[in-house]
């Protein structure tokens, strides 16, 4: 079953402020097996409001309207509505007698303009609103549910919560959608992709189909899948078998099947092994240390870091020869290699990870162009190293820079375990 | 002029995504003068982003998609649009051109797949993308402009930069709204609402009326104003007024009133006094440097840093006496003053700043619970350091720990200057 969110409220489009009531809808949607397939936010406009509820009578079972109840002139979606569905409003006397009741309460009487809050679209079901005056409205038309609500969250939720429970959760039988991620790195989307594309257009045919998205940040490829289940234990077979499928197809490519980021993968790797790591860094300026720092009891294995932001830091804190520096230069392998091992010794940690690299946006040569990075990492008796080149402005090559050392950390310790 | 704005992509529609690069384009439109009147977020499906174009087409001059430009099966924007526009897809030698140099800079052969990326709707404009391999794509049909452009922020935001200044600023003759950011840090959001409320209530009423919003974001309370103008120019003279008044009622505490983050203003205040800077970090694990590092031409001014996660790195890195440590604790005054002597001392630099603390979630005693934080400043023949307590989870602490070290050298620097 699909649905689409209408959000109503010219305050929604300015470059500050965002519709989050469809972030609540779409959750408890999914958990009863309907899934969004559209959400808008539209203007206080009688036009805009019918052109879309048309559009999404075209595409959907139920459709979602929040905001645009309220007493006042601005407040069109019950009129939009009408209009779009060409049926009149009436005005609905339990409702006024409700209304009066509210203000009665509070000591004041209504004021005239609250009457617009019962007007109700001819064939639709009053919603009582207990936190509010506006009440929600309900259609049924030819297999399509149409609901309005208040757009104040607490209003909006405890309606939205009932009608779940009560006239929705019929629609689907129970059934609901069930989400996991899974995290890569080191390999870009479209490799990915060629990877799994067998894999998941055979899903898609499937008696229990996946459903799946790429999805792409910085530095990290996240396959999303979501499967509909009758519940969660059944929703876990499938989703196992799946990630099983998946794993055995990217190897060591695929870092998280659960909500951890890398440096958690990292440290808690770090941590199950008992080993200790220093960091030595000069582009990404000890964006790694923090990043390995982020996560809570990252005190048992970081010992410590160094940012050698100038050559004196690298020769000062490193060990790097003045000589080396010279002739190859600061950003080149065997610097690299030699921060690394530098910064193991001195630390006496088990590892040693270093970055070197120009972040941009000067500094650039046609033999390293701005993006270049070098990431070394030294262990008991033997080094790595790798000459990366990644894309972007100096933030985005700082944080490749970290994740491709992250990424050389993790795999070693696979590696040294098999 | 009425713009609207169509997100592509079913991870959007999940429970926990929220669709940002609208907020960035609302912003541009609006600076031009473009109102946007509806946006939507949309699945990954022809059918559907075809219908939202053609709805768009009735109401809007303006319309931007964002996303669905990748390479993979998933990625059908470009197919959606020509679709319903009714025109063929044809193959771009010169894109194809453009990917495959790209590729070939990082030494591996363009995939196969990448192909989709150069199909041109017939009629539209190709757009070229300086930060990724997915083209924008422009059309104008019949007085509507209609931008096809890539999702992810970094590509999408300096292409559609490009089109505000180039294409669409001619379409609204100037008039626009204007708006400017005021950062403030070191004072809490309610101290900072006494100062100013009297201030904007009159703006309110004047007759160029300044639209005002007060924004708390961790370690930063920002004030946004907004003012209705033919040009630029006459914009500039009342927001200077406005600025020159906010900054009379709250000193220091404005730190800038351009886009600038605080690690900005404090590298312009080093590099104009050209001074150096080192760095002694330990519960931040080298955010401060990362954030200092952040800023291009960084390496003018940072020397090093030096990540003391252990009291072992404390002592051998900084010199801070053993027996130290042991009296008063890593999370101390005086270790705080004495990790910024000494990494002022070994680096030879102008300043030296420390940031010792607990980010928890564990570690905290009753004296000194999780949130506790040192800051300390050392420069030629004197020190300062001050004890804070900052709320929330260990990456809030640590942003909180890492603003309050900028602000120190901040307002260190705007005292040596009076």
């Amino acid at each position: 079953m699909r649905a689409e969110i209408i959000a109503v409220g010219s305050e929604m489009l300015t470059p500050d402020r965002v519709d989050t009531n469809s972030l609540f809808i779409t959750d408890r949607l999914n958990t009863i097996g309907i899934d969004v397939i559209a959400k808008s936010v539209a203007a206080d406009d009688r036009g805009l409001l019918g052109g879309q509820l048309r559009l999404a009578l075209t595409r959907a079972d139920v459709i979602v309207f929040t905001g645009g109840l309220g007493p006042t002139s601005d407040d069109v979606t019950r009129e939009a509505v009408a209009d779009a569905l060409g049926v009149p409003l009436d005005e609905d006397p339990l409702t006024i007698e409700r209304l009066e009741r509210r203000f009665a309460r509070r000591g004041v009487p209504m004021p005239a303009i609250n009457r617009r809050q019962a007007l109700v679209p001819r064939g639709a079901e009053v919603i009582v609103n207990e936190y509010g005056t506006a009440p929600g409205l309900l259609f049924e038309r030819g297999g399509t549910v149409i609901a309005l609500l208040p757009g104040p969250p607490r209003e909006m939720k405890p309606m939205f919560e009932g009608l779940v429970r009560g006239r929705l959760a019929g629609l689907t039988g129970g059934w609901g959608i069930f989400r996991r991620v899974l995290k890569t790195t080191g390999r870009p989307e479209s490799q990915i992709e060629e990877v799994v594309q067998p894999i998941y257009a055979r899903w898609a045919s499937a008696p229990a189909p996946i459903q799946t998205t790429i999805l792409a940040t910085p530095g990290q490829i996240e396959l999303h899948l979501a499967v509909c289940a009758a519940n969660d234990a059944e929703a876990r077979v499938v989703l196992d078998a799946a990630t099983g499928e998946i794993a055995g197809a990217l190897g060591p490519t695929l870092f998280a099947t659960d909500t951890r980021r890398l440096e958690e993968v990292v440290g808690d790797m770090l941590r199950e092994r008992t080993l200790w790591i220093a960091t030595a860094e000069s582009c990404t300026g000890g964006l790694l240390a923090s990043r390995l720092t982020d996560v809570p009891g990252s005190s048992a294995y970081v010992e410590r870091g160094v940012v050698c932001y100038s050559n004196r830091a690298k020769t000062e804190l490193l060990g790097v020869p003045d000589a080396m520096l010279r002739e190859h230069g600061a950003v080149s392998e065997p610097v690299a290699r030699a921060m690394a091992c530098g910064i193991r010794e001195r630390a006496g940690t088990d590892l040693g990870v270093a970055i070197t690299g120009i972040a941009g946006p000067s500094g650039g040569t046609p033999a390293k162009p701005v993006g270049t990075v070098v990431v070394a990492l030294a262990w008991a008796g033997a080094e790595r190293v790798r000459t990366l080149w990644f894309p972007g402005d100096r933030e985005p090559v700082k944080f490749h820079a970290s994740q491709a050392a992250l990424d050389m950390v993790r795999r070693h310790l696979l590696k040294a375990d098999g």
